[in-house]
């Protein structure tokens, strides 16, 4: 998984941040002839940089395969050749609908992402994925911090112990933010100098001993960003999206979710719209809330009371089915 | 994982044998202009099967990354750049003798692979990958049995519970054949005559029922044919070779492990060169046979009574370092 | 995963079958202290089998883990200490309604499993698990083969290609059972005969070639049974329950689920009634047949046409909510 | 894989540390009589918390199996039953050596753990186990921070990039940690000023607006505390442990590995003695390595020019077998 030995010959550590997007017009500029399965959509935006937060962005570095592949691979299981495109498009709402999941791990996208480190904590609880990051103990980290926007801050919910709640005002938030980028430029500046590295690797005191990047790191914040390549199949990536692009989710992560979304659409089409339908906005009935469907189409009145179901059940029942 | 539902719109069961070259010609004629990183070698042979046992085959359909992927990857975590030729070749090399696997992780395949169920048992405990079978619930499985060659029916060896011994002798080899295929065809007839089906579905026999799919093909021996799309990554695969390449490993699996190595040659030199001097035809030396090793080369007579080596260690040890 | 080399010292291959049952005494005779969690209705049934089909069974070996340990592990997460029973099982009904997963997986079960081969195949399709199998590389298989009860012989459904219809008239279920059962016989018939062998290993026949087991195996139809220990944690668990248990699964695994099911109520009561309200028994609603609720409920009246759902979808969702 | 959704109910956050001994008393005061497998090694240390760095520790909270458990899994394989000790322990051994590692799979421990954030993120990367981490967006994290020993203060290494050299002098030492408790206390003043928020909840300034916790701590370093539970089989444990208490590992995270292969130890010995000769003191040879070692023993003069070997590898041979 990682290495047990030291590091590779004649790699230097990396000083200053990357621009993405300054080897894309070399890397755009050649296209080669493939007999591999494309997706159009996807060649359009392939290396190119979407922005997302304050420093972080979204790139897709390599993809394989396309809907026609996911059809493909559902009928080799049901012994088939080629079908017309109106089949292959129910075909893959028939799997999305059953669950038919093997099919969309037949495709595989990668990106190049930089986020902050608290987002890449959340992120990596999803385990069914490759991923290679950039390492604080081979290289240095950027001078870069996430500051949320003033309308991104907001109280803690009341009603949910780990959601937002309302929006700072004007004052609260100018507050707040001088203080977290006054913390964020200290313990930067307290990295440097603990350090003491300029970028040849040259003591900048050469009175004092410099320490070791894997120890220096440890006074930057989460708020700090990261970057990393990560590589997931189409059925694992759906599944992080439907958890990640949901309004529950962590603000900070949704956006990059939604940015991914918007790229499956691009990707997979058929996909996304069976997507759409039968995850992103669907629902799940337990049992009892079954039967209180059926009690209500048969016309009956029926309260939390007599739902069988719990006041926190009901309440998100009622904001699905009776609220206008 | 697989569906909890009945089966898809219109699709129909396929009877009979499908030539996995039919479809090629039209494939291979259509290049298309991508951005993606590409492998020469791959896209020389893409779609193209190449036979295996008596009626099996590999085919590569599709694929993502090559050799520079895998520097790129690992250039993440360094915070690199791109680098000269030689360089790359020896972080690839550097990567696998320190088993920094990630950047191996970069690079996917995917194959469709006609296969007896027998080797298709011992394939799928490899579980990091993903599989789309053929399904003898939905379809009709072919008339194809694994015969082995005269020459490789083999005695039970005698050092060895799970190998091969000393070859058959003409007649044995004959007569051992001959029960093969007797069992064979009549286990397929009568599968044939269970399903009571023929190409359009309507019973052979009108007065008797046709037995279920499910059911028929629980009368099929495990040297019967099936076949998937598999995809792996390339660590993935490069596991499962260093297993099933191994001249321990059944001979039947081994084949089909010998073709993808050849694949893997092509896809990504480098790596492949990496992984036979680091893993294939490397060795593993234990704690004990480190010490012995010491001690042989400042000029020490060992044997294994005082080698700290039981019996069956000591005869590998010996085999790799003191056998001229 | 498997290995590279020959077998281990001293092990002499098995013949016959084993009673699962008859170690257990021994076995239950001893209980032993232990702080662990642990879940008395498990305790109870500890090591005992439980008949599956013909010749098959289950029975619980280890398990880790209980109601509790959910609980626990979730309150890591929310850090908190232990609750009164009321609000434990408010939490694990909190859990599975909105799919907080990993404080299941903090529960494991081991099981030995005797099962047909097709039913084994089916399966292995479940990744997330550790599988032990009776190699018959190693070891010679048991005169153990599937044959269905008569009443379980079905024909090909037409409704639904990979399921079954109606069942057999008594004097097509003895045709195709005295088929299954003569192959079954000269099947395995051969199978002894190449492999020449007595119990203790000496050749039947000193005049002729034993064939290795690894190649005398393939003769065997996919009914002859197997067997294993089977880990999975609760939370696959669960899933492989929720798709196998389906009244859609094979009849021959379903059987097993079934079983499984009732054990994990033994095990884990809370889980279980919370499994069985937010999944087993609960239905999913697309993005569409949301609407068309919420129509109807408005006392609209909708049909198929302007439901916005296909045909088969919209016979599934009749069957859910406008059937009596 | 985490939650679409708010929180569970009747849940308080949790406002300052835990002594993870506080219930260990009463845990370990009522053994209960099980007929599991069980390990008197770790029975004795379960729940007992292990001290690792300034304020971290590690205790096993539960485990499944034992050495007995993985012989028994392995002879499932063989088709056999119980043997002598002298036996079982050959087996371990045998299993460990030709990399047989399903039936270590046999076996699981759950562990919980405090550890510095930055500890936790190489930690993750060990993506096959389970996890349940207390979550800042839910509950406050505790002030408490790594600072390292001064004898463990180092400088980067300059022949490793992601290592560290030599040590710091005593002033040089001071001047680092007054720097990074400056930073730590600072940053977390900042996150209690942003929450203005009581033990109650209620604000400590109700002039001003409550910043929401999962906003809020993205000012803390990554050097903060952060706790977890993590279940692990013992075959990913063991690699998990090949790679972590290498001496190449970052310092902070080996002096878990190494607590946690004491606990290895007492829990399975003979796996443990098996894994300390095959792999922890195990070297591996390249194929060039192999027929070095070949050429030394014929009694002929290899140098690294001739040896077919990089300067780098060549080191590490050198240092492993031509050294005194």
């Amino acid at each position: 998984m990682t290495s047990k030995m030291s590091c590779p010959p004649g790699e230097e550590p990396l000083v200053g941040a990357e621009n993405p997007d300054s080897a894309v017009g070399d890397l755009r500029s050649h296209p080669t002839p493939s007999y591999r399965a494309s997706s159009q959509g996807l060649e359009e935006i392939l290396y190119k940089s979407f922005p997302v937060l304050d420093h972080g962005f979204i790139r897709v570095v390599d993809y394989m395969g396309n809907d026609d592949a996911i059809v493909q691979a559902a009928r080799v299981s049901y012994g088939r050749g080629t079908k017309k495109t109106l089949q292959d498009q129910g075909l893959i709402h028939y799997l999305m609908r059953h669950r038919h999941t093997t099919p969309f791990e037949m495709c595989e996208i990668k990106f190049h992402i930089k986020l902050p480190m608290f987002v890449a904590r959340q992120w990596v609880r999803h385990r069914a994925s490759s991923i290679n990051e950039y390492s604080a103990r081979y290289s240095v980290l950027d001078r870069e911090f996430y500051i949320p926007e003033p309308q991104n801050l907001a109280t803690q919910s009341s009603l949910n112990r780990q959601g937002r709640g309302g929006t700072f005002g004007e004052a609260d938030a100018k507050r707040a933010l001088d203080l977290l980028k006054r913390d964020a430029a200290q313990c930067y500046d307290t990295y440097e100098d603990l350090l003491n590295s300029d970028h040849q690797g040259r003591p900048l005191d050469p009175d004092r001993a410099s320490l070791a990047r894997e120890l220096a790191r440890i006074n930057l914040p989460v708020g700090f960003y990261t970057q990393w390549y990560w590589k997931i199949n189409l059925h694992n990536l759906l599944h992080f999206l439907s958890l990640r692009a949901d309004p529950h989710a962590q603000h900070e992560i949704r956006v990059y979710a939604l940015i991914m979304l918007d790229i499956v659409k691009k990707w997979v089409p058929h996909t996304y719209e069976a997507f759409v339908n039968y995850r992103l906005e669907a629902a799940s009935l337990s049992k009892a809330g079954l039967n209180v469907l059926k009690r209500l189409l048969a016309g009956e009145a029926v309260a939390q009371e007599n739902s069988g179901m719990g006041v926190r059940e009901w309440r998100e029942f009622e904001a699905l089915f009776l609220k206008k």
